[in-house]
């Protein structure tokens, strides 16, 4: 049998903890039996949470953590003195090689920050960047950043683009994948400073599929697969993803309710419509992965359910298979020599 | 009776040019006795358009221009070659008082360089920025900028925001605008070295309504009437607006089209949200205002047809009447001494 997958999961982090994350491991070891979880939380109420569950007990193990960091809580200062918290004993166990990856929906400022202090970044990365997968019409692509490294600069946005291809064509299976970087036109020479510094670099970099600029209005039409830009733009592109998606659903039924024809019409239409717009939700695709580290860092939405969890403890399975870092340790070396 | 307002229109800028221009232009003056449109472009084919229409011929007037600037010209040569142009010529009739406003549904690049070399900036203004109306769950917000001028300052916003909020409480009539800074997070500490610069500029601006940070998912919900940011992340908001709004919108249809019975919930359905959907229509609100120039300059859709040109005339209506101009002037002003 081959080696299990060790993940810690941060058993107190996010708004359904700990009953979702604790509900979402039991899911993924029952799914699968190539990983063993790490539940890391306040001892007695994770036991009585899994004390619902039938599994297999040597698949989840308990690691008591006496703390809990909140959402708000100014994210360095909350990982230097809380050495307790669930959120740094999870880190720590990826840190000292007991576990290969991490999952937690708890602050995301904390995770990113922890991920870079205490898992530390791969020897030549320069910024780890958190990468998403965002739902396209055409699948799904990778946005690359959407982390905490603001006013970046062009080298980082180089190394994004070989991380996420590393990402795309070994965790996805999508082979050579398109690079766009993001810029408000088609054509070389527009942007601001950072893109135009960027766009040669990408140009003549051998070992990427580089296709060239994207607009945002063509991300969600799936014209490329991994979508580089700079931590502020790829914040806003996410939270245009919700706040557009959110507010014209909400239009759309509200349109169906406005007469009794279109409530008739509402009720025939709604199985359909439902199934179709799962397929471009965003928490579907489980955690968006902090590429770079020595070990796998994910950061799930802080309102994930146990499926969300499941996905995002699976995804690490691949990724830990796949030697997606020594993947990323290659492609970052050969850019130095 | 008061002076009619005097609008110069770019008749062969867009894509249905002349035909869409030439009948806007018309619907326009047939609406308001209040206007008058310079049609400059081809005298012919202009004067052929022209032809099937009824209308107060003392309303509109043909000005002849020779040349078209395409969309794809680079602007700063077009603009300096292309003097018989119609844009060339339109921005020119504001230039030398003749008109009051200027609307083109031509090159946005040309529109824009044009507007600071042929119309000028206003005394005080560092940089004119393009600000669109976009749709928003309670009406539509002011998103400036959204133009050319990528890598601002924050002496910059802070004046987006000053003009943005003349824009929004005298033209929208929207009484005492709220004033927000797009940002990648609620907190004032948040962001990039521009942001965390203009916060406090904003905080302290006494003749605004600075209500705080807002993050891109919050701007369709309406949390704000004027969203102040510099130009590559506006440009970014917009097109995320068109770009997911167009893919949702084709799922939505795709889902009704997927079993029988679904079909017959789409056919009820269709009026209503038809209906429902006009009202989150980028296109509805007709051109962007290019502010603080000495007149007005509107620049819509490269699509645009004969409703969002009339719309767009009529707005520099508003626009003159309520010598927006003149209150940018003592806002900018206030703001040196």
């Amino acid at each position: 049998m081959a080696e299990l997958v060790k993940v810690a999961v941060d058993a107190m982090g996010g708004d359904n903890a700990p009953v979702e994350i604790v509900k979402g491991a039991v899911e993924a070891v029952n799914e699968s039996s190539h990983v063993k979880v790490f539940l890391v939380g306040g001892e007695e109420v994770v036991n009585t949470e899994l004390a619902k569950y039938t599994y297999n007990k040597e698949q989840i193990e308990v690691v008591n953590a006496s703390e809990v960091i909140a959402t708000a809580e100014p994210p360095v200062m909350a990982i230097r003195k809380k050495k307790d918290s669930s959120l740094v004993k999870a880190l720590y166990l990826v840190k000292d090689g007991t576990c290969d990856a991490y999952v937690s929906a708890g602050s995301t400022g904390a995770t990113l920050v922890g991920g870079q202090l205490i898992v530390g970044r791969i020897r030549g990365v320069e910024r780890p960047p958190l990468a998403p997968l965002i739902p396209t019409e055409k699948g799904c692509a990778l946005l690359i950043d959407c982390g905490a490294n603001v006013d970046a600069r062009s080298s980082h946005l180089v190394q994004f683009a070989k991380m996420g291809s590393v990402y795309m064509e070994h965790v996805m299976g999508i082979k050579n994948p398109k690079v766009a970087l993001v810029n408000i036109g088609a054509e070389e020479d527009k942007g601001n400073a950072l893109v135009k510094e960027t766009y040669p670099l990408l140009k003549n970099c051998p070992d990427i599929n580089f296709v060239g600029n994207i607009e945002a209005r063509d991300i969600p039409a799936g014209n490329a697969d991994v979508i580089v830009c700079e931590a502020f733009v790829g914040n806003v592109i996410l939270k245009m993803y919700e706040g557009v998606g959110g507010t014209l659903i909400k239009k759309v039924k509200a349109g169906m309710m406005t007469s009794l024809r279109s409530k008739i019409g509402a009720f025939l239409v709604k199985p359909a419509l439902k199934e179709t717009l799962k397929a471009f939700d965003l928490e579907q695709y489980g955690g968006a992965p902090m590429l770079g580290l020595n070990g796998l860092v994910v950061k799930t939405h802080g309102s994930s359910k146990a499926v969300e969890i499941k996905n995002s403890i699976l995804q690490c399975i691949t990724f830990t298979e796949q030697s997606i870092n020594e993947k990323i340790k290659e492609k970052i070396t050969m850019e130095e020599s």
